[in-house]
């Protein structure tokens, strides 16, 4: 019989770490915490499984539930010594969700249940505190009120300030116990209005209520949201702990706080956390009272006026340290932990492992390997690919003059300049069309979620280190600057205002993540250098992958950005993007105006210096490393103008008719150009242009190798689907190879291979093997036709699609693996077993995107090749995939067969 | 050792009639004539294994093969008692080529070589007959000067008509011995100042001159457009056959003609022929002179002057009808016979399987059925699929007035309208621009192939019914009228005048291939019916054929036709075009312009009626049959207008702001519209549009139930790549399903299914096939994705790829089986795997195409779809293709599993 409900406490519990899926991440969590001896308030935690049954029996729990808590909760009461729903030292309890991922702040949480009308005045009588006992009781009320029965917290704070401004009271701590009685009165009130029926006083249904809201908070919109941002499946559901509540409020031997093991914004060793005295947990997490700092030093580098834990409940705080030790020896990671302190006693409610920048993640990990804590290959395995992304990127130049508007926390390091917008929505809106923007918010909260994740950063005028701002910005690798309370800002007029200035909707400032510094306009940037933490554990990183990684890259800049990143090669180098430069476009636009052969070849002859010069830049700077050149690729329209003022200045420029230009501008539109007249279909057809780009590359190859630089060009003929396509641009290829050697006497080593780009082409790989030495998957086409979406149009259904669960990820970004990968899958093999020693890559975008990666791996692929800043995101996942066995294992690098 | 000479002659032969691959037709035909006693001239073979040995050595012969030649050559002499470039009794050849497959006077021949300044005295001698040896001599030097030498026939010409008008002669009868011994000189001396040297007087010399040029023949211009027209791959080669001379032209008791055992137009079993009195071979082929009929009916039924060959040659008929008789029975096929009478004496110089018309083919399969000598089955495997075509289409109306403008010869039966065009070149530049034209040549030459082609049908002023002309139309399936002397054709003017009414390139002319006629303007046309021996043919046929054979038709009148034709069911009823007529497409472009969902229906639900009385006149006529029915494919753009005036026109007539319809039309423009928001994907986007669908043939259904007629829906979801699409289409449909069963009572039998036409739902097949209890495979988008071709934009360089041997064929027309193929073949085995009961069908265009008809066979399809006229065509594919013991054999036909 399956067992739905497992107990924790009193040192001892029926779960542990290892059932997350179970348990969810807090409960597997609090039993392991029991377990090894950590004070733990006692609890059960309903499973996932029951979410999963509920969700697919129409809203129904398993027969056998019901008696299981009973159980459960008996044993509470038994280890906590307390009765729920009695009339003498009550037992409340908290009732929160925890899934087997963390997402922080996006499902419900209900807190002092238990309490009544009878259980307040049991409280009120133990505690000797009816004040309490009554704000207490008026917190559950607002609480439950909002999660379980649906009522706006609006309807209550109405409430509160009624009879604030009948008592002349200015806060809420003027208020007497009496007066919180009476507002429990009021709330009760208000509650039956709007509900029809009296709020529930028996604690077994208010139970029940709480898990039925938290299990529907699985399905709400913000949830929904927060999974598909983070691939995290529906089926895994959530499971439910419920816990003996214990009190941070009860007075200033009370206390709550958070703390991480490390400093998770740099990953320094120190001990680093913010707690609140005389407070409830969920204070902390608000952001509505600026916290304290935890230890002294804290304190001092933060200039904050408040007293240190450490200095203010120092024994305390010593019971806190031997936690932290504990709990990162027994798992061997940061760790990000609540706690309480209920009148002088230390209780753990929660920990996890601490969500960190990149820049922490990289120190963490090198300090546990030279600490012994953790191996080498498992720093290695805990960095997140996509997070390192933000460390590839700009920083703030520090040379550049900064107009400081205001200071903040630093909260998630990097920098990012945007347009000023004052709501999520906005943000959004902006974002589709073209704008980056910085979302300010006075604090933000779950809802703001999609804003968060388009804005370029994030500025918060309230809440610390741990808000939800900062700890949802760290997550997303998003600049945020929390906490700056110089900042006013007016959602109304849509301005901010600090240090007298205003900020309006749509100014441009910059935020530090680093620093916590606000400026005025954009500043500028520098580029970041892979080097310190860094490049150690990258060095780990190329020793663990079996993948080569290379970039895709055409300019000397992209070039030189590429080797910076450890790029081993250039994986696609698109020739006509050097025919774009003015002066180029001129003879390009002749050349295709022309009206014959030789018209042609005299204007392919003006382009050929061009040509020959950027590869002889680029061979320098590649020095010997391999690069696959593509040949030319776009269907020429691209490089005509279609506007009658452009087509009259063409026609200007390059003596041509104007009626002519129209004519062949109108001549070479396509109803579909992606499947048009491109590629080595227009190597087919004007044999001439291939022939001119393939002189260029071996005349530029001679004219290095005279001053000792090495080149190894791979050819690469574009949108090949019939094997005689490739035939006869090899020939064109191999017959400019043999006229360059014989006029230079320099013979270049070269390969000539195809793009793998059409399904036919993937088929028929075999075939093309006989003749191709290389093959590189062109995922971004082989997308397209697969699935026969255009990348252009498909943004309007593609959205639909993710939203409506047609598709889990957009193709274009994540490999299709069941489609588009079945065809990467058959043409590997095939070509294979035509030429055992063929190489075969991936240029595509998906070759920077970690799943699609770990996929290259899996199918034995020999490199991968994105953007240069993506180089090392793409290394760190080749070696995940390696680490987790994946991949052929005998095969020999692809470097080692660069050479014929 | 490589044998490469096989000679035949005196009743033996080395070959016989199975060598056609090595021999060629002509050589293999001319060894089994000679092995079964007919009299053949004797001869010998170089084999097609000559031609690849000469292609494949730079032009260089194996090097036994001149002593093969030298012996095979002695054999002659023998059984001739003649010696080649002998001083009395000199052995004259013919040179003649002849491939695997028939490729009528696309090939060089050469005759009377052998010839010389002495052996024509020789021959002179021997005949008594200078002037004939001395016309024989000139005729040699003429044609071996054309076809090995290289020099332009009017150089000759020239000097023949210097010489008559110097002597005053009107006819080449005048000429005497004399003069034409002047001539040769003449031709001699015109020989050596064109190529700086003399005619080569060496027979043996001659002889591999003639060899050289047959075999360089075979890479002729005209040879290769041949092959690509016919299939016929490079790689088969040609043989030569060298045979002695025998005179038709020796005098009166002397002739040649050509025969065939039946009637070729017809298919009467008569025997039926032409000849001419003291000609050579080629005069009756080249039309030259009208030739005289072979028998005396013949000469009644066509009102001939002259007398026939059983009148005036009554022993040699004779003759000839015995060996009509003995080669029939031997070949059991209509022969095609060349005959030659020398002083008296027959002789056979080829025999073939003979060409027929359409017509023809049905009726001598028929009665040779009748006539116990071949088989049913056999019937039906000789059948050319292809050439059923123009008998499925319209003949002319006989009660349609016919403004007869000239009589010819009804060389190949049918009928056609179009404009007058002269020359081969017009014929093709007018159809590339979309006029439909009728070729009128004073007679035709193998340079003219391309435009006839493309004509409608050709029209000659000379020739007979075994012209040029005639030939070749016949094998095209085109109508052809020849030897209208009526007509005087004016190439200069580009005028025909025919019984004093001019008529000037472009003006509209009718043909009636059947009758002869030849009418002013385009003469009305009535349906085929599909009776007599047709019927016959096509009952056998779907005795034999295992594959199933369905129309694509959405009008009622294509659905009649595809019934006519025996169509088991509509294969595809693409419902996009419902939506066209005036009237229905002003309601669609409101669904498209509308702002929401409530809008949409509005305009939808005004669809609705139109589309559910469509349908249920298409299931009164198919009554019972399965139905395809496609849901809306094609972007909504193609609805909307794009041009300024008719979007006006659109705003207007819809009440709408014109901005808003021009706004619309650019928001709905899309790069690459066949890949873009179109089938399915609409379905996703906007459900509504589907769920009308679905209620239109429901409710159809369920009133036509009402009437008795049984209805078998199979709706058919397009464009699917992912099974959630699918599923959620399929959900539309069952929903609606349930809906109208609901309301009307009536529970309709209905299938979903999916059209298979991008590579990803081929790959997927498996997964598709848990909900899709159908599939037909699209293969038009198909081979667009898995190619990369856009069908709109490929012409240009389709062409150039056919033209320069990157593909064989065009894959629009013919599958491609390697690519587009393999996917179906994936498609259907995975397919099948996980739903057994899964009918899978092709609705693309390829299901008319024989040679896709087999492949769809070879895979195991349950049914082919074709347009209606091609249902004929497609059922004898199917039936030839299960005769050669394709597909397989267990699985039932779809018929039987058409209900749920």
């Amino acid at each position: 019989m399956t067992k739905w409900v497992y107990g924790f406490g009193g040192g001892r519990a029926e779960g542990n770490a290892g059932m997350k899926g179970l348990l969810g991440g807090k409960g597997a969590n609090l039993a392991e915490m029991s377990r090894i001896g950590i004070p733990v308030p006692p609890g059960f935690t309903l499973t996932t499984e029951v979410c999963t049954h509920y969700y697919a029996h129409a809203k129904r729990y398993p027969k056998t539930l019901k008696a299981e808590v009973a159980a459960a909760l008996k044993r509470i009461e038994k280890t906590a010594g307390r009765k729920f729903g009695g009339e003498k030292e009550p037992l409340l309890v908290s009732v929160r969700s925890g899934g087997r991922a963390s997402m922080p702040g996006m499902m419900d949480t209900v807190l002092n249940l238990g309490l009544n009308d009878r259980t307040v005045e049991a409280l009120a009588r133990e505690t000797g505190d009816a004040r309490f006992a009554y704000d207490s009781y008026r917190r559950f009320i607002q609480m439950y009120g909002d999660v379980v029965l649906g009522i706006d917290h609006h309807n209550f704070e109405e409430t509160l300030d009624d009879i604030k401004d009948r008592k002349g009271y200015a806060y809420d701590t003027d208020l007497k116990a009496d007066d919180w009685k009476a507002i429990v009165a009021a709330y009760k009130q208000k509650a039956r209005e709007i509900l029809g029926r009296p709020f529930p006083q028996d604690p077994e249904d208010q139970l029940w209520g709480a898990i039925g809201a938290v299990f529907g908070s699985w399905m709400n919109p913000r949830a929904i949201t927060y999974r598909k941002l983070h691939n995290v499946p529906k089926s895994w559901g959530t499971a439910v702990s419920v816990q003996a509540m214990v009190f941070g409020n009860m007075g200033d031997d009370c206390a709550t706080g958070v703390c991480f093991t490390r400093n998770p914004s740099t990953g320094d060793n120190h001990f680093y956390g913010e707690f609140l005295i005389n407070a409830q947990g969920e204070d902390v997490v608000a952001g509505i009272r600026t916290p304290q700092p935890l230890t002294a030093a804290e304190r001092r580098a933060t200039g904050a006026s408040l007293k240190a834990m450490e200095e203010s409940m120092p024994a305390i705080f010593k019971d806190l340290c031997r936690v932290r030790t504990v709990l990162e020896k027994h798992y061997k990671d940061m760790q990000d932990m609540e706690f309480t302190v209920e009148r002088g006693r230390l209780w753990m409610l929660q920990t996890r492992t601490g969500k960190r920048t990149a820049a922490a993640a990289l120190k963490i990990g090198c300090d546990m390997v030279d600490e012994g804590l953790v191996s080498k290959a498992e720093a290695v395995r805990r960095l997140d690919p996509a997070q390192l992304d933000h460390l590839l990127h700009p920083t703030l130049d520090p040379k550049a003059a900064r107009d400081i508007l205001a200071r903040g926390l630093p909260a998630s390091p990097g920098a990012a300049s945007g347009r000023v917008v004052f709501s999520a929505a906005d943000a959004e809106a902006w974002t589709k069309s073209g704008e980056k923007v910085i979302l300010v918010r006075i604090e933000t909260s779950p809802e703001d979620i999609g804003g968060m994740h388009v804005a370029q950063g994030i500025l918060t005028a309230r809440g610390g280190m741990t808000s939800h701002a900062a700890v949802v910005a760290r997550g997303m690798g998003k600049p945020c600057v929390s906490g700056a309370g110089d900042i006013k800002v007016d959602y109304k007029d849509k301005v901010l205002r600090a240090l007298g200035v205003v900020v309006a909707e749509g100014d441009v400032i910059t935020l530090d993540g680093s620093t916590g510094e606000v400026m005025r306009g954009a500043v500028a940037t520098v580029q970041p250098k892979p080097t310190g933490d860094f490049a150690r554990l990258m060095k780990w990183v190329d020793q663990i992958r079996t993948l080569g990684v290379r970039a895709n890259a055409e300019t000397p800049e992209d070039a030189r950005t590429a080797r910076r990143f450890g790029a081993e090669g250039i994986g696609l180098s698109r020739t006509e993007h050097m025919f774009f430069e003015p002066g180029r476009i001129l003879h390009m636009r002749e050349m295709i105006l022309a009206s014959d052969e030789a018209a042609r070849r005299a204007a392919l002859a003006k382009l050929l210096p061009y040509q020959r010069a950027d590869f002889i830049e680029l061979f320098k700077i590649m020095d010997g490393l391999p690069i696959t050149i593509r040949l030319l690729d776009p269907p020429l329209n691209e490089f005509l103008p279609h506007r009658d003022a452009d087509i009259a200045e063409v026609a200007a420029a390059a003596g041509a008719d104007l009626n002519l230009v129209r004519a062949r501008a109108l001549d070479l539109d396509e109803a579909n150009p992606m499947l048009g007249h491109r590629g080595c279909r227009l190597g087919v057809t004007y044999p001439e242009i291939y022939e001119m780009q393939a002189r260029a590359i071996f005349e530029a190859a001679a004219a290095v190798a005279k001053e000792g630089v090495k080149v190894s060009p791979e050819i690469m003929i574009p949108l090949v689907g019939i094997k005689r396509e490739f035939d006869l641009m090899k020939e064109i290829v191999d017959r400019a190879a043999a006229l360059v050697a014989g006029r230079t006497g320099v013979k270049t080593r070269y390969l000539v291979g195809t793009m793998i780009e059409l399904p036919r082409a993937a088929l028929r790989a075999g075939e093309i093997a006989e003749a191709a030495e290389f093959f590189s998957f062109g995922t971004n086409d082989l997308t397209q036709t697969t699935y026969g979406f255009s990348r252009d149009d498909a943004g309007y259904f593609l959205t639909q699609y993710v939203e409506r669960g047609v598709i889990e990820n957009d193709p274009f970004v994540t490999l299709d693996r069941d489609g588009v990968g079945e065809l990467m899958r058959i043409g590997t093999e095939r070509g294979r077993a035509a030429r055992p020693t063929l190489k075969v890559g991936i240029c595509g975008e998906h070759g920077g995107d970690p799943a699609s990666v770990r996929f290259c791996q899996e199918i034995g692929l020999d490199y991968v090749s994105c953007s240069p800043f993506r180089v090392p995101i793409a290394k760190l996942a080749a070696a995940q995939a390696a680490l987790d066995g994946l991949g052929p294992k005998a095969r020999p690098k692809a470097k080692s067969r660069k050479r014929r």
